[in-house]
């Protein structure tokens, strides 16, 4: 997908959420247990759902795997469904890979071509050539960790540099964005970070961010959309658990798509 | 697994080595490919072949990812395969993975639950809570990136610091350190680094190190241990492609074990 497709998107829907598919088949209602595929089935509920609200999925490869053949099987389904019955929203497999060259290759043919997703994250830590394979790809992008919503982003990305300007994950950015562009390049930063979102601006004001931890991890929509936000938006905001976990009981759908609506509406006002 | 059983074994067979299944179709001898398993096949012909002169082995994950699910059973069944018939190997998940915390638990119950490997390779950039669900397993390991064998180490790794001695590397070793210990931790050190090995001794003397890069990467067994061995040796050292794919034909399997033997007899003069 084009920066101008995702934007076109984003102003037809009024609307920058992605919605996180977490899917875990200890948090899913238990009526759906007996389904042959419960994972893909709570999936497609939940887009069918949520399709109208969002412009975006984003399918956390830690919780197919931790299910197994049968978790990948539905990884698989749920990204061949969104493909198929929803080719307008971008769909982010959340992966954090990135490895040697030789090995990143292998990881992006796997995501690009296999599943052929619209982008996936990718660790920064092993540097240019374990990001490279993945800028290879017409119309894929890259989604880089730069500054993220947890505890442990204080552990190294606040890390104060010497002969650069700035913390570690300024000269991640820095050094980063010369590798790709604003068109197949973005950023994880987490929406718990306030006013930091100012120095990531400072250094990418075109790249799009790809902001979690709004919702169940506290961040606020108001401060990303002040420091974050420009002219063809640049934010996609995810929310994973208080959408798709909005309700445990057979309403789960509907749930999940009033809490989508209700982010929506505030996206709206700020677009 | 122990770190005196890890030690144990070492001494045993007077060898460090670890061969590096990075198993891909396009490589493997073609007339496997006529087999039900080919992964497998090949996997199991060469764990056969190198066993005794190796002490681990090591799967890289992108190379079974990229062949779908069939490439996942096939992980599965290597994993399943070495745990019943050479439980004295031990294995590593090269998988780089790493997430705020609620998702790292999801991808160490993958791996140290389902798939039962002994040790996981772990990205740091995401800090402490992103490690540390991988660190509640018994006698199982964490294999952290500090120092990497690629050109893309040169990216961030080596950047100097302001506030900390040395570079990001060293302040990754030191701060990561104390999230665990030598007998559930280990980092893996490139062989490409040369003399930087001696700044990781200084500051993880009796940590044990996973080295890749000797082999097709070119970095040099020799400085790997003047720089990097200790009293109960603490090093593991990678080769993938210079043993597996040793040979292309039918004596692929009697190929790598002559590639693993010659390695394995270097090791041993230096034990």
């Amino acid at each position: 997908m084009t920066r101008q497709e995702l934007t076109a998107q984003i102003r037809a829907r009024k609307s920058f959420l992605c919605v996180g598919l977490d899917t875990d088949l200890k948090k899913i209602p238990q009526h759906l247990l007996t389904e042959e595929d419960p994972i893909f089935a709570f999936n497609k509920a939940i887009i069918d759902a949520t399709a109208p609200w969002c412009v975006s999925y984003k399918p956390n490869l830690a919780f197919y795997e931790s299910a197994g053949i049968k978790g990948m099987l539905a990884f698989e389904k749920t990204v061949k469904y969104l493909n198929e019955s929803y080719p307008d929203h971008f769909i982010i497999a959340d992966a954090k890979r990135g490895d040697i060259g030789n090995t990143s290759k292998m990881y992006a043919r796997t995501f690009f071509e296999e599943y052929d997703v619209d982008s996936l994250t990718v660790a920064p830590y092993m540097g240019n050539d374990s990001v490279q394979p993945f800028l290879e790809y017409e119309g894929k992008w890259v989604i880089l960790l730069a500054l993220t919503s947890n505890k442990g982003s204080f552990s190294f990305q606040h890390l104060p540099l010497r002969d650069a300007e700035g913390e570690l994950f300024e000269e991640v950015l820095r050094v980063s964005s010369t590798w790709g562009n604003d068109s197949n390049m973005m950023y994880v930063v987490g929406a718990t970070q306030g006013e930091e979102f100012k120095k990531v601006r400072k250094i990418v004001p075109n790249h799009f961010l790809l902001v979690p931890g709004i919702g169940a991890q506290g961040g606020s929509l108001e401060e990303v959309v002040k420091y974050g936000m420009i002219d063809d938006c640049g934010l996609i905001v995810n929310s994973s658990r208080a959408i798709i976990y909005a309700s445990a009981g057979r309403d789960f759908a509907q749930a999940a798509a009033d809490a989508a609506k209700a982010v929506q509406q505030q996206m709206a006002a700020f677009l």
